[in-house]
């Protein structure tokens, strides 16, 4: 059972990598020995002070940007602008930590209201002011990259201090300001005995707005839903004006508004409020590992868990090089015998897949879902592992991040993608998406381990998430990151993938939008951004692919 | 247990009303008896001949158009023109019965694959001919009315040709052509073990596409999701280009286009291939009744069941009017000794609210829920009636537009709309829409019978569905219709509701499109539809309001 303090948001992130300054996760000795031993060892990568970051000199944004707002709102600082430069890709933390950002906004705006962002988006179409909407900074993809495009100036749009709450008891429902916090949001909630169950790995960090403008999906996606499917209605503001959806559990009157601004990026204009769909507050929760042979066998173990009705409310399958590398990591003390024991098992057989399943909600369908979930695992040939690995995932099912910059620090690129696509067509895409990574590295002459997971489950497909990890390239990281991301962009069009699963277009992925959606999509999503900003102000170089 | 023959679809619909026209579902003599009863005896109605039915004369349509199908793929004789001039809302079929058409395609044509579509597309929009789509015509919101716009004629674009089956059992999905009757793709996916589980009322002769493109939603919607859920992929054929979604169980790849094609109701293209995702058949059925003090008391048992993780996969409450006349329908010889005693218990306490639900699955995973939600609707004070309902409500669940005809036939109005709100302003919207087709009918001196029924249920909230008997006026029927309508829409929108949460908006909801989306929306969707639809051809006159 959960505190309301666990859902209180850590401090202000710190500005070079991810999370509380105040916080590391250290690397297990076990996990790092295994990491060189198969990568060598790396030169380390050092940080920066916070004032030798190299920005442009800020532009002036003029005085109605002010009176848009107000005095107070409009921040120039050099600390204000360095934290809404950059997202927390491996290409952002390169740049942070090297100190040196091509592109700053020239002013960070925080509006208080809806009303001030329609007066502030007015006068930046006006004026030829780009604007970057930024809610938690937590993107991947170059979400949030101060990209002035065709314009003379670029603002970053913090939301934070739009942050409403209302809830509807009876409809289970609740309207928040798309600058709250997700912890705040739950926190919120909680009070009231209910959640919404979306625990993306961003989740202390990351908005509500960000959530909704992203398609975000959470760790729990199998229980409770996308955020796609938990967003009940949303108010946008655009530079054209201001669309308020429907909030009436379910409409068929044409087209879904709600479905186009889900998913937006901020290119079409700022997502101001988001009325979410609840449900009551687990009372009990379980998690627990299990190793299915080889991640094949893995992988269609979730399947059969789908495809039965017996899909636990959190599923993670993990190939077998991130099986072997969770295993190191979680040795690090603590109750994880089991999990030892299971690590020597494995370095004795090699291979193996790990397991995770979660349920969450009253103990009794949690005993029953899970007792049924069982028979599946158990039926495919699975070996229980007990809660051990279960409790281990959701110790550090925030961590990923942190250990990242324990990584990185210590000279390791460390980068994550992840697709989906039919069962049918998964075998295909992992093994093509997996050799493409590889092959670009080795070509680099810096052989990665690249490790995969399944973690969001359908009944006609999954996603596939994958980390790999290589020693950096020095003062090369960059196009380092560049040959494996387009490899593995490749390798997606290719097999029919999607480019994203939940990480969004952003910056990064904007160059496959055209094979995604194809030449009629481009053209539609142009025709939309059109219509809602047509100075062009938004979110410049994100969603879209140049013209 | 579900044979394949139960799927079979019937023959051709009779013209002039629902159905197939060996068959009469009749009107049990308690039944007509309240009517009668309360409404007082109404002036029969007749059908014209066949023959007599008056359309305006076939305006040509050139050989361009022939040539982009194939010759015996364009039909014009009266027989064919009639069968695409009207779908099957009352006002339908009055004018039909009335033999009295003031429109009717030019032409039919019958094109057998997406290339064929895109061709006559192409014809149509440099010629300026009206395209409307046509699938099962059940549309009974004036969505395949034969309006030419500004255009010089018109053509029925009838999709019964395009109607490949491709599964993908792996996957469990299926790409349906979308001119297949739900029959035909059901019984298809039987064969494999499969089932989409998507039943509405119109189930015997409505299309795939036609699914896709007015947002279906099916009778078992709790239990296997509405139409938009079950739609992984759609093609579009618009005269701009062919877009095809991609089909990979879930992308976060920026605004979701499936979700802009699911719902455009043929204004914006021609939906060719839809892939639906399927799930295993269900072995046992199980489907019952229970008896709440009050429609209050029903409508909340229905939300404390979705709210506490018991809902069953149907469920369906009816007002206390509702429940008198079901009651009365029902009440015609066979198996139905336990509704007759409630029926008579009713009669002697005047009120009570029927509530059906049902479950499908493994025998098991039935007997568990079913449980379940006993529990919950003991507890609201539910009193159970055992099999005898839930069997009565699955025997006639295609039944309701057979019973309608039966009614017209001797003279009475009768009509249905529906829209859907959270659980906070449902009551609100219920009271409200009620007393607002009760006034207007009653203004007009055919004071009607307005009952109502819960059944798409979901956390956040529900569809209220309404249908309404009144005595006709000889020869005012579509004003009396066109009054009632009135008020009930104008009462939606003061209540905050959806004017539809599962008819669409055809021609009678274009009108409440402003409300419903706002001004920004109408402009997203003209933009849409200027860039999809250059010429303007494409259903005129539905969907979006007149400009």
């Amino acid at each position: 059972m959960t505190g309301a303090s666990e859902w209180a948001p850590p401090p202000q992130m710190k500005w070079w990598g991810w999370g509380d300054p105040e916080r590391r996760v250290p690397l297990p000795n076990r996990a790092l020995a295994l990491i060189r031993d198969e990568l060598g060892p790396a030169e380390p990568s050092q940080v920066v002070d916070l004032e030798q970051v190299a920005m442009p000199q800020p532009r002036p944004v003029g005085s109605e940007v002010i009176d848009a707002v107000n005095p107070a709102s409009v921040l120039t600082s050099h600390d204000h602008r360095l934290r809404r430069a950059a997202g927390r890709g491996y290409p952002d933390l390169v740049r942070l930590r090297a100190g040196r950002l091509d592109a700053a906004p020239d002013a960070v705006v925080l509006p208080g209201s809806a009303e001030r962002v329609a007066r502030l988006l007015e006068v930046c179409s006006r004026q030829g002011i780009a604007v970057v909407p930024f809610g938690g900074g937590t993107s991947v993809v170059g979400g949030v990259e101060p990209i002035s495009g065709r314009h003379a100036a670029v603002i970053a749009l913090d939301t934070r201090r739009i942050r409403g709450i209302e809830i509807d008891r009876r409809s289970m429902t609740a309207t928040f300001g798309a600058g709250l916090r997700a912890p705040d949001a739950e926190a919120a909630l909680q009070a009231e005995g209910l959640t919404v169950g979306h625990f993306p790995q961003s989740f202390e960090y990351a908005t509500i707005g960000g959530f909704a403008a992203t398609r975000s999906v959470g760790q729990a996606s199998s229980g409770y839903g996308r955020f796609d499917e938990l967003t009940a209605a949303v108010r946008l503001v655009a530079p054209a004006g201001e669309l308020q959806t429907l909030e009436a559990s379910h409409t068929a009157a044409g087209p879904s508004l709600r479905e186009l601004i889900v998913g937006s990026e901020g290119a079409l204009g700022v997502i101001t409020d988001v009325t979410v769909r609840a449900r009551a507050a687990p009372k009990h929760r379980r998690y627990e590992g299990w190793m299915a042979s080889n991640f094949a066998a893995g992988a269609d173990v979730a399947r059969e868990l789908a495809q039965r009705d017996a899909l636990p409310d959190i599923v993670r399958v993990s190939d077998e090089d991130e099986t072997r590398l969770s295993l190191a990591l979680s040795g690090s003390g603590g109750p994880s015998r089991a999990l030892g024991g299971a690590y020597l098992a494995l370095r004795r057989r090699r291979g193996g897949s790990l397991v995770v399943v979660g349920w969450e909600g009253e103990r009794e369908a949690v005993e029953r879902r899970r007792s049924a979930a069982g028979i599946v695992l158990r039926s495919a040939g699975c070996a229980a592992l007990g809660t051990g690995p279960g409790r281990a995932w959701a110790r550090s099912r925030f961590e990923a991040p942190y250990l990242r910059d324990e990584l990185i620090d210590r000279g390791y690129l460390v980068e994550t993608l992840e697709t989906a696509h039919t069962w049918s067509r998964l075998d295909e895409l992992y093994g093509g998406v997996r050799s493409a990574i590889a092959g670009s590295l080795q070509h680099l002459g810096t052989p990665p381990i690249v490790m995969c997971h399944v973690s969001h489950v359908y009944r006609d497909g999954a996603s596939l998430y994958f980390t790999f990890i290589a020693k950096r390239r020095p003062n090369e990281e960059l196009e380092q990151w560049a040959a494996a991301k387009r490899a593995a962009g490749r390798a997606i069009l290719a097999a029919g993938g999607t480019i994203t699963h939940h990480h969004a277009v952003g910056r990064d992925h904007a160059p496959y939008m055209a094979a995604e959606v194809g030449p009629l999509g481009i053209e539609i999503l142009r025709a939309l951004k059109e219509r809602l900003d047509p100075a062009g102000v938004m979110n410049p170089g994100k969603l879209l692919p140049a013209e």
